[in-house]
């Protein structure tokens, strides 16, 4: 096989959730389609990561200094929604429920793979609760042991403040089978149980 | 979400095999690991086209004008694989069983979209069975309908040079439980049996 194939193949097979097949695939679908259709797409794997900075309130992925959400004087800067990265902000924009703004951790305590709180930016979450009065706090980080253990030391840190402090509810996903859910999230979701 | 991060997400997910969340995925993969990498596969992506060549002789992708496997004189250039696409090639050469050449049709017989005997190298496969005097043809194309009507009328064309046609056995895959087959293949592979 051609050098020059081989070597995107091989390329294309270290980006997540691309196998062997998949990037001969898409190296020969690359060989068929009109360059012009490369051209965008390879000009803007090399220039994503020169575009795009780290908001310097909340930590989010931003073309600007500070992000839309952060500067976006209509959403309520006293409540601020707890996310382990900056992708998953885009997730909840999507669902347009919070109204509040963000804040990236950067990571969750994982003792086993040497994350401590210095890793994590909390010092900056901690100014922004004095500078901005904020009134309530949302964990929305994972149902996981690293997600829970970073919660309770958040808990613990934010409990001095005087505010909310709120967790996503940890439950049986909607639409799903009673019988294909995990026993954990059972256990959670039958002691979490509400009045109906 | 930012403009830049929104348009490589679109450009991933034109390819074939990613859908919206594995764009995404590639995308914060993208933005997360070291820049040296992004350089290597966004150069490779605007450079494959302009780096890869047809082969004058077979029409195999190649960097050169006749690919290594025609230039390769230790081949058998009387024994000629004929195979839909270029991309083809590959697979038969890791099984490492062919010692002749091969040659691309560019396609298959298709009335439904337009794919007449015009549209397929026929006349090149021609010219070369006269020059090379080929002893055999091994069709190795598709079990479909079009890989059918195209095989028949290659058939037709080449019975009236002294070669033998040959074609690749269609049968129950190795491994397969027959409970899985489909009826066509099974109907094949039991008109084809063979004694043992």
């Amino acid at each position: 096989m051609s050098l020059a194939i081989e070597t995107l193949i091989h390329e294309l097979s270290k980006l997540p959730g691309i196998g062997r097949k998949s990037a001969e695939r898409i190296t020969y679908f690359i060989l068929k389609r009109e360059q012009a259709d490369n051209i965008v797409l390879g000009e803007q794997i090399l220039e994503l990561k020169n575009k795009i900075l780290t908001c310097k309130i909340c930590g989010n992925f931003s073309e600007t200094e500070i992000c839309p959400i952060c500067a976006d004087e209509t959403r309520n800067h006293k409540l601020i929604c707890i996310v382990e990265e900056a992708k998953d902000i885009a997730l909840f924009e999507r669902l347009h429920v919070h109204k509040g703004v963000y804040h990236v951790l950067s990571g969750l305590l994982s003792p086993l793979t040497g994350v401590g709180p210095k890793e994590l930016n909390v010092d900056s979450l901690v100014e922004r609760i004095k500078k901005d009065k904020v009134t309530e706090i949302i964990l929305a980080i994972n149902e996981t042991t690293e997600g829970e253990m970073t919660a309770l030391y958040l808990k613990k840190i934010l409990e001095k403040f005087d505010l909310k402090i709120t967790k996503l509810l940890a439950g049986i996903p909607v639409g799903s089978d009673l019988e294909y859910i995990d026993l954990m999230t059972l256990t959670k979701s039958f002691e979490g149980r509400r009045p109906f």
